[in-house]
């Protein structure tokens, strides 16, 4: 395991430790991971409980950010700690002192090179549509309803087409500075479970509301209004315009992410 | 279909038309089904809704009253109307009146002599602990959370003890003026789905609390406190003392009323 010395707040030298930990959490009561001033953000909730823990508050890097509403089953968050825990400790303490729609899975001391952002090779989002004639109580929190039926074969072929390396500009919300809209999509997948269907992406990256907007167009050909065809017409027309609308948050989840390091789950 | 004639408060002979309904709702934000001054309540939720659409609020009935923080999949509730709309449209109607965690999955006329509770010949409900080792966030409103590791094949076995028909006083909150604690059970099951665990008890009646007291006395067989023998104890002694702590309300589901007409759900 690869250390380094960091010079802490009164000039000592600490050596200081990489831990990556494995969190879910319900977005539903939460402003977004990111965080942001007077929002109950999954950031600051868990930053507060490491200071709780640690007595400092490490600024903690996620895989990437999710947006108000949308939830995690698999984010991974990492941060330096001069803290001497064993990552089972992290684990226990910090389940005891969060709040319980955030839960800390699983933790691992890492090389001190690793980053939870820069380091992701993939990431895998599913999105949950109830397609019951009436919203599922119970499900309400936690995906978009929609009463029409849905052509799920269809949905899934339609998708096939976004597989691969695109421009994906027509699924994005437009973001300033974004370098470039080229992102590679490794699997898409379209299953009914009863009377919720999963749209299920995994990526080498995701742009602003990709999947949503991967959804919301999908569910134009899922209620017969638009062509199988008009996916692949979308894309190659590299407009947001062609595309169809960003689905809402409360479907989304951040499954999981890979890494090239063996992934410990 | 027999319908009858009543007087309204005008003194008019209306015709009276009984309307069953089929009713789900999420728990958590409820004070239980049953009306009570200054408290949110599925009954009045529901009688609200009504008295929206036929411009005089029924008093509905409902197969029994479940506590609060208990959730229903299949309530079955009834009412006496002068309204004249067909079942579907009460369905359609209802739902876009009533707010998302209470939703009409379907609506019947009976026989003018058809009642939600005393007709009702058994109800099953489903108990579900998360048996995960941290509280699983999305299931936190509908599940009671034991990370000890529960033995699931045991505690259905000693469960089996409570099948036919007992006095199951040792299983029920105590309650003014009960006439008597002899109930049927006709079918209980344990069953494990990942990290979730449901008990599942049908029976022709239940007295208070007694699917949560089951549940808690079946989690000490679960946990090892308990020999799996004790809970056929714990029934012959009819005494409360002798079973388990009444296991929180959340993780309780109505799932389903028969009734000795064709059930058409």
């Amino acid at each position: 395991m690869v250390r380094s010395w960091r010079r802490d707040g009164l000039g000592l030298f600490r050596l200081m430790r990489n831990i990556k930990l494995l969190v879910s959490y319900d977005g539903t009561d939460f402003a977004g991971w990111q965080r942001q001033p007077d929002q109950r953000t999954v950031q600051e909730t868990l930053e507060q409980a490491l200071g709780q823990l640690t007595g400092a508050v490490p600024p903690t890097n996620a895989s990437g950010r999710t947006d108000a509403g949308v939830h995690a089953i698999g984010q991974v968050v990492h941060f330096l700690t001069a803290s001497r825990h064993a990552p089972g400790v992290f684990v226990k303490a910090l389940n005891a002192m969060l709040p319980p729609d955030v839960r800390v899975g699983n933790a691992w001391e890492m090389p001190q090179a690793f980053h939870a952002t820069l380091d992701a090779r993939s990431k895998r989002y599913r999105y949950v549509i109830d397609n019951g004639v009436y919203a599922d109580p119970f499900q309400r929190r936690y995906s978009h309803h929609v009463y029409r039926h849905l052509d799920v074969p269809a949905m899934h072929r339609a998708a096939q087409a976004l597989r691969g390396r695109h421009d994906f500009h027509s699924f994005e919300t437009q973001w300033p500075n974004r370098l470039s809209s080229v992102r590679t999509i490794l699997d898409i997948e379209v299953s009914r479970h009863d009377h919720l269907v999963r749209v299920e992406v995994e990526a080498d990256g995701f742009l602003y509301n990709m999947v949503r907007a991967i959804t919301g167009t999908l569910i134009q050909v899922g209620i017969g209004r638009w062509a199988e065809s008009r996916v692949a017409e979308a894309l190659a027309a590299e407009d947001r315009r062609e595309a169809g609308p960003t689905a809402p948050p409360q479907g989304l989840f951040l499954l999981h992410v890979r890494y090239g390091h063996s992934d410990e789950r």
